[in-house]
């Protein structure tokens, strides 16, 4: 392709749409609403800003990181080295689905994120279920044991010390989660539940608290591939959510002491003839390097310049997120910059992202250039 | 292959082997073990027979089934359909390995099995873990909780009236438990385990019992393949196997009973929007038809006459097995015939059968000719 066709706007499509393009159209294509709709309203934005001849009240820095579906392994190291490029007093994401009513939200905190990988051993090889079937003992029985006493049937978690140094929330704090539009049975509805854990109380309660969750599980064949054996290992995958008050190695080290509680011997490899014939019950723990949780308060005065900047562009008070349950570099970013992180939300929560279909609403993508050519102009 | 190099002994190898053919030469072909041994094996005893002049005392039939790995789905029709064929005083099964030190072994009963699939249903569809982690059920953990509900840390079942009708075994029955020389040290070395489960107090006092193993679990995905989600089913497959004591149904209808008191609903395909909006823990369950367990007394008059026969034919007493802990069609063929059945084994338990490298020790084949000669001539 010649530079000129595609990188001269405005920009022709090769595909043709159905019909007259509305904000209701969606662009289909690979990074269209992750992450490449931020970067165009950014930068359409700024134009707007120029064109309208509005003077800036602050100094604006761009940073466009490539390696964050990569793991940013590059990002600290970078940032380390020029501090004075990355010198701010505050960060603003803007990669992340804005609020499932498609109403602007401001979210001020992420949770952290840390895998744990548990592998339970039984006998070295498979064995013939008939032969040794209520002699020899069973991993996938052990792991279901294990994993069982990790949380109560109402979804609260067992481990000593699981949710130790988070404080009841304030008045006010409940009041700004309860002020979320949530609509529980919606997502009820739309998920195929009856009832949400009763633990969570409500989704942005919930948030508000480290979550363990089993990502997946395995041992044998299950089905027609179901074979007449004991398992030779029983593996199961967690995560742990983390927030700002249970940093990822102390939770850790309290899900290694609950599993040292029930019974287990913990290695970080596989065991040994020794090691299996002294203990019964045998457990390998890894993990991932753990991505820790960020908050900042949304009482200080740029989370409150910020909520009112927003209100006044828009018309209409943004949707206040205390945190979001998910994940997002924020912790590292502040930390780097000695600054606060905020994140305003652009793009439609049914863009795909991640899978197929991508997919970006010209709605939202007008509606950021608009958001975001107001929050470059607040004090 | 012209059928006269092949169908005329003596046989010849096209592979020549290493060295000299001894008792401790192996055979290495697909079924050379199971079934092709006992087949050669009784008929090349029957030749024996007839060279020496021997006149039997008995009226042999051979029955010859052919659709044992695909499940027998014709012998019952054809056996109901020719019952003049198929009557018999004694059914004299041989397919089966040698108990483990090589000794000659008699086999008295078979455990039953039935195969039981739970699923476990979550969200429609995976959920993200960070938004909705600690709100939305997580199949898996259900899974765990209920597989967990089902057997305490000795290996004790807990599904109420599991063990119901087993009566304590009387002194004769435990000396004869006692008599087969297991060898529960070597077999947990072996296994690379510490300890068998203590319910289980012996090998041979668990075939005693009916037993519940896990064959399988999956949920998600695990380790490197892991993904942040929240796993929309759980499943497990089961089995169970028998004994006289405890027949498949019933046994079936305590396991669906225990499901219901852990505060499921039992569906048997996969739940529509009602039942999924009714229903908090929602599990199918699939069964496969059961095969039952069979015994028959070691004091008859056939039975002894069987072990006496062995004994006195091998020099040395045969191990006398009350039951196998594993399967085969012995009741099926003990009420088609209203006979009852023994099981006299021939080939090397380390023979592989149904999986790679199936071979015969020439050593048991010999033996195994000597055998079942003896067997064919007893009164």
């Amino acid at each position: 392709l010649d530079p000129k066709e595609w990188a001269t706007p405005p920009f022709k499509p090769t595909m043709k749409p159905d019909g007259p393009i509305t904000a209701e159209s969606r662009l289909y294509a690979r990074s269209s609403s992750d992450d490449k709709a931020a970067i165009v309203a950014m930068l359409t934005g700024l134009d707007a800003i120029k064109a309208a001849g509005i003077r800036m009240k602050s100094k604006i820095r761009f940073v466009f990181e490539g390696e964050e579906e990569a793991g940013s392994r590059n990002l600290e190291k970078t940032m380390a080295s020029r501090r004075d490029l990355f010198a701010a007093d505050l960060w603003l994401m803007c990669d992340a689905p804005l609020y499932q009513t498609r109403q602007q939200s401001v979210i001020f905190g992420a949770r952290g994120v840390t895998q744990v990988n548990i592998t339970v051993y039984g006998p070295r090889t498979e064995l013939h279920s008939g032969h040794y079937g209520n002699w020899a003992p069973n991993p996938a029985m052990s792991l279901a044991r294990l994993l069982a006493s990790m949380k109560d049937d109402t979804g609260r978690v067992l481990i000593k010390g699981f949710y130790e140094g988070i404080q009841p929330l304030t008045v006010d704090e409940r009041a700004l989660l309860r002020a979320v539009p949530d609509d529980p049975d919606g997502l009820l509805r739309l998920f195929g539940l009856a009832a949400p854990e009763p633990f969570a109380e409500s989704l942005q309660e919930a948030y508000q608290r480290p979550s363990l969750n089993i990502r997946g599980i395995s041992a044998g064949h299950v089905g027609a591939a179901a074979t007449n054996v004991i398992p030779s290992v029983a593996v199961a995958s967690l995560d742990m959510r983390l927030v700002t008050e249970t940093r990822g190695d102390a939770m850790l080290e309290k899900v290694k002491a609950h599993i040292r509680s029930q019974g287990f011997y913990l290695v970080d490899s596989d065991p040994d003839d020794a090691t299996r014939a002294r203990y019964r019950d045998i457990v390998k723990l890894t993990t991932t390097s753990p991505t820790e949780a960020y908050r900042v308060s949304v009482t200080t005065a740029q989370s409150k310049s910020m909520i009112d900047g927003l209100s006044r562009a828009l018309g209409t008070p943004p949707v206040v997120l205390r945190t979001s349950g998910a994940t997002g570099p924020m912790a590292e970013l502040a930390a780097a910059a000695s600054a606060p992180a905020i994140s305003v939300q652009t793009v439609n929560f049914d863009d795909n992202q991640h899978t197929d279909n991508e997919n970006l609403r010209l709605g939202h993508l007008f509606g950021a250039v608009r958001t975001l050519a107001a929050v470059l102009t607040l004090p």
